[in-house]
């Protein structure tokens, strides 16, 4: 489990932090919208929580009203339907524990109305999936409010289809499932954090604009649109998800760099075979990708890796002992800054990211 | 036949010219390297030769030495397999005719070395495809030359494989085939140049810079490591060859347009799927593909078509009654030659084309 800070200060107050994860072998399109029950399994990396973090804090009492949300500081609508998803499903669980006699639910706390406090501890202009970090840790706050233990990704998995993975520290894999209800739809982690200390994480920021179609909204119309995105779910991914996690067993960086780059070009190639096209990785994004592979190109050997989500942002995977080469390469070719133009198509490093700790 | 301007100055000199094709559903990648048999057929709108042509004149005499060839003014490598390929089998043509007693091929010529002289005129910063015009030009001319007539586009595609489908005018589509020798890959007319005579052709170019990769090296590299490209080609293309030709068919613009963008689209696609990864299209191509889908909603009905080759420039397809419009939105939104800086990033239109003369 990755989520290791809580601490209640109050009876009715829990605090507790989750990581983001980076998918390897992506994540695009739902078979179902309402439980969010994917059309091809994903695998992921969760990042350590130094860096990259969303803390929750959640508060119960008598006295509230209603059920509501403040997200980095701004209220914002619980009514939303994916949050509406979580709470109803926690409150759904621990009821039903409750009454199997669980001595761990707070049966105080189920009446009462909650409070809700999100925020981020990494800029917006990171681009990288917040919502999955969020969600994880509202379910994970929220069970831990009510008392309620053991299997959340499927919650998690309701609000945002990726939380579910951030569930869980180091190689985590979300199993699509065959279910209609989507009970058999869960993350698994597939190695511990403490598996290959050597991997190395960076992220590169290519552009800080806000991506121009969402991925729910460019999920959907890839999966009415995009004939290859069928066929990358149906046929390609399922031997990618064996081949990926035998790369990790291994710790053969080689293999799991160049299935990485391959799966995320591939995501890319059904945005682009959507109707109208979707286009995520810019000018920037480009070079960022051709600066990676004529850097392996010249080693003669695949010593970087790089995969981009639904946005132009960079997230670079190498092992340690080329984190201080490469950072320099980086640097000389998207020198920070200049001209005090940061989003202007600058790259920026905004750290080093292990699954481990330093 | 595409090829009106014959004329014989002297008895061994003949001079002709071709036009340019625009592939509506794309070639991208060859079953066969040496005879040049694609993985999937394809259909394409031949140009009108007012504005962009291919002249060719071949001299034959006793007294030279040698096969020459000169590209625009230049003198190039006659040895090129491909120039081979289309001398050899023309000659080896025309000498089976004058066995069979075919009284039109010219024996003495058949004897001969011949000289070439080919030259475009649309400037290079077109980024059109030359080499179809040229070859079909190259081909065309040699068979003038020798006396040979008949079914020419298996030797044009020798040269260049789109160059047989620039052997016709109007609509044409160039059938995979399945022999082993290539004998069934072969260009066909689908609609003569008359059949829909309001539509109309623009040129946006994007960059004259030269692409990074070449059609014959990224289609290999393509063919290598995209899985998405053999999937297109299998089960995508058969179906959207039956689908285009009927839209031909029934001069239904609509039905024809989003066929043609989504085919682009998907080739772009399969062009990203390979590793590594090859990029065409540019920041200015996605805002012209940007714009042509916000001129489409705007009035809720398709009016604009993209397709982009193997580069960054845009082939608009459009009928007659929207042209001055549309020209005019995209000189309002790509100011052409701001600052005389006309290839970094301007559009500009190289004119009206139309398959038919005006």
């Amino acid at each position: 489990r990755a989520m290791p800070e809580e601490r209640t200060e109050q009876p009715h107050i829990v605090t507790c932090t989750a990581p983001v994860n980076i998918a390897v072998i992506k994540y695009w399109g739902k078979r179902n919208e309402d439980l969010i029950l994917p059309i091809n399994s994903s695998l992921s990396v969760t990042l350590h929580q130094d860096q990259l973090k969303t803390t929750t804090t959640v508060a119960t009492s008598r006295s509230f009203q209603e059920d509501r949300i403040w997200l980095n500081g701004k209220e914002e609508d619980i009514t939303h339907p994916r949050l509406q998803s979580c709470l109803r499903e926690i409150r759904r669980l621990a009821r039903k524990r409750r009454n199997d006699g669980d001595s761990g639910v707070d049966s105080a706390s189920l009446s009462h109305k909650v409070h809700i406090c999100s925020v981020n501890n990494f800029p917006t202009a990171a681009g990288l999936a917040s919502s999955a970090a969020g969600f994880a840790c509202l379910v994970y706050t929220l069970a831990r409010v009510f008392g309620v233990e053991g299997e959340l990704s499927g919650i998690a998995r309701q609000g945002s289809g990726s939380a579910c993975r951030s569930m869980y520290g180091g190689f985590v894999q979300w199993i699509m499932g065959n279910k209609e209800d989507g009970k058999d739809s869960l993350a698994q982690q597939v190695e511990p954090e403490t598996h290959w200390p050597e991997l190395r994480i960076l992220v590169l920021v290519a552009s800080a604009e806000r991506k121009p179609v969402g991925s729910t909204s460019g999920m959907q119309t890839s999966v009415k649109t995009s004939c290859l995105l069928k066929h990358r779910a149906e046929s390609v991914v399922p031997g990618r998800m064996v081949e990926m996690t035998e790369a990790i067993r291994k710790k053969d960086f080689a293999a799991f760099a160049e299935l990485t780059m391959k799966d995320s070009n591939q995501f890319h190639a059904t945005c682009l075979d959507t109707y109208p096209p979707i286009f995520y990785l810019n000018h920037v994004s480009q070079q960022i990708i051709s600066l990676v592979h004529r850097y392996n190109k010249h080693y003669g050997e695949t010593r970087v890796a790089y995969t981009f989500d639904a946005g132009p942002n960079a997230v670079i995977f190498t092992l340690q002992q080329h984190v201080p080469e490469f950072v320099h390469v980086v640097q000389h070719f998207f020198p920070p800054e200049t001209n005090g133009q940061v989003n202007q198509g600058a790259c920026i490093l905004l750290g080093y990211f292990s699954k481990e700790g330093t």
